[in-house]
């Protein structure tokens, strides 16, 4: 029996409230050897407080020694396995930038480059052009009409587009356009079966036209297209849990992939503040709330060890008004590591605290990684973390007799 | 290869003694924070000594956060993937009641129940009858007769019986005749593939039989059934790992468990002196002993912190004697935790220690939750202990050249 066969034959209702509360990046290392940790380094009286009434340990978010990006990190938190549920790169571009995929969609990620006379990419970046200049020329592109089919082409920024084709019968084994190198023409779209060679003919047609419409909009007048993806299809978290569950976030691609999943997104404003206030008022209204804080990852990314630091102090700071909801389960714990020393996302197991009325104490004092090494949850899958809260939430039954 | 695969073809045979001591339910909560577990608190000299020699470690029946039932918990400690071996409800409802069920069998479990005289359900437990009642009854039905196959009526307890069917080709994909309302006749049985359809209408036949039998009996005057289970094919302990192995159990549900994989049920009395004095008589005829401890896990049923501690010490005194035999492994366990706290089998791990003269020892000076956290087996799956036993009584070779 599979994992998720396993929890939907065994989830049982409750009135009891699970907070999931990512801190995106949450993991680090010390500078220097000898050092502390960006964790280790705060003054966290409050996931301290956490630590020493439940219990700790380390999150493995896919596998010993692979880093994740956001998708497959959060997909395991909330209980999917990221080596099965994979989600294309077309569709979290899509994501990212809050455009509201759906399951006839077919995403793919764009870039505007700088072909020759003879159709020869010269610049496969379009010189990097302004971000002002890329919403003008997807305005051009929107212009593009394939029959039996709607098309959406959405700017990212710089040369970076996103182009949505919705219809049916669509596939998304089709070959990137992009030939990921300069002195030869964009390559065709070729589709692997007949859903996918559907997908190819439409994709071909767009970019004759693009082709055609760009022509004197040098450096921009080409496009490549790579990362065809078809909207997954992932079962929500109210078939497989039972659970009610909100998204509490404010950046759009964890929106979307609370979304994927079938959390409901709520309005959450813009701060941890108007995200913890979200909270207070929806209390009442769900089972399981998702709240994403984005700044111990982007400090990471920007290799800041002490604004890292002084992000993990303000999430600690919110802790005690989440606490006073009354979660029967509350979880604190990263979709992956970012270490400021590395700049980037990491493999390093994520310091997790798991708290509830049922915990086994670990005697643990604080949360910090080494300390979560001691801990009770020990070293553990991310997408096994959802048994534990719903364990200790009092909605799974017994296995067997 | 999968691990059975591999078990096979590396084990070895040897002179070496494997105890394997299931303390049921032995893992524990604190009552309060600060406090200490059932185990934490007993005094076990002996056990200690155990873990002082030994390697220490926590188990996981069968996933984070799964709490399971005496199956898949006693299946997982005999290294079966509780998840791919599961034993229906009918058969674990005859083991309990040590019906010895048999490869031809289909054993499920009945309810008597009162239907008005419409044939719909007024009370899906017949008012919960005296078990005395629930014995003639079962006689009564004793009597019906189908051509082809043998039937078996035998009573549990107040509304509750087993049926067993025995005969060749019998399916076990059938549904529940229990409609789980009132208002409504019980169910007619369907299978669905053939060898199901066969069992459906032997069962019809033997229901419609049982109407007629009981129609003057109300409340006791219709039967439901649940459960359908064929006896599982298991291959045995001895082909498997290459053991002699016997159980020395006091109640049935354990027994019947054990006979499942093979290993011989010996007389064992009533008691664990009883036990013990068994397996002294029986330790040159066996390279395997399964010893089960039933009183651990009802007192933490019952919510009895203080018995349950003073069952875990009741066990400890009789450690000496079992290390007296001279064991090459010996292990103490438990198929799950049951803390008193909760009243009921939990998720937690499992406290572990396993001791042998090829340990590697971890410090611990002590046998509890905590200490075993910093063991040498680690967080470890339950169907992997059974593969730790064997190395350590030098009986798997080495994989691989």
């Amino acid at each position: 029996m599979n994992t998720h066969d396993l929890v939907r034959s065994l989830k049982e209702p409750a009135n009891s409230k699970i907070v999931l509360l990512v801190a995106d990046g949450l993991g680090g290392l010390p500078l220097e050897p000898g050092g502390l940790t960006e964790l280790e380094t705060a003054h966290t009286p409050n996931l301290d407080a956490l630590a020493r009434e439940g219990t700790c340990g380390l999150s493995i978010p896919v596998l010993p020694g692979i880093t994740p990006g956001s998708g497959p990190g959060h997909l395991g938190l909330f209980g999917y396995d990221p080596l099965e549920y994979q989600i294309g790169r077309g569709i979290l571009e899509a994501l990212g930038i809050n455009f509201p995929v759906g399951p006839r969609d077919v995403a793919v990620r764009g870039n505007f480059c700088t072909v020759d006379d003879q159709g020869r990419i010269t610049d496969r970046r379009a010189g990097r052009p302004t971000t002002e200049r890329c919403v003008a020329m997807c305005r051009k592109l929107a212009e593009i009409r394939i029959p039996g089919v709607e098309l959406f082409v959405e700017p990212v920024r710089e040369h970076r587009f996103v182009l949505v084709i919705r219809g049916d019968g669509l596939g998304d084994s089709v070959n990137d356009t992009d030939p990921q190198q300069i002195g030869v023409p964009p390559l065709p779209a070729q589709g692997a079966d007949e859903a996918s060679r559907r997908t190819a003919e439409i994709v071909n047609a767009f970019v004759a036209e693009a082709a055609r419409i760009l022509r004197d909009d040098a450096p921009t007048n080409m496009v490549t297209l790579r990362g065809f993806a078809r909207y997954p299809n992932i079962e929500t978290m109210q078939s497989l849990y039972g659970l009610k569950a909100a998204a509490i976030a404010v950046y759009p691609m964890y929106k979307g992939l609370a979304r994927l999943v079938g959390m409901e997104v709520v309005e959450a404003g813009s701060s941890l503040e108007d995200q913890i206030e979200t909270l207070r008022k929806l209390w009442e209204q769900y089972d399981f709330f998702f709240l994403h804080f984005k700044y111990t990852d982007s400090t990471g990314e920007d290799g800041n060890f002490p604004a890292k630091v002084q992000m993990i102090e303000r999430l600690d700071a919110e802790i005690p008004r989440i606490r006073a909801l009354g979660p029967d389960v509350f979880i604190v714990t990263g979709d992956h590591s970012t270490p400021s020393k590395l700049r980037s996302h990491s493999w390093h197991p994520v310091p997790t605290v798991l708290w509830s009325h049922a915990c086994r104490p670990d005697g643990l004092e604080k949360f910090g990684e080494r300390q979560c090494l001691r801990g009770g949850l020990g070293q553990f899958q991310a997408k096994h973390l959802m048994l534990l809260a719903m364990a200790h939430a009092g909605r799974l039954g017994k296995y067997g007799a």
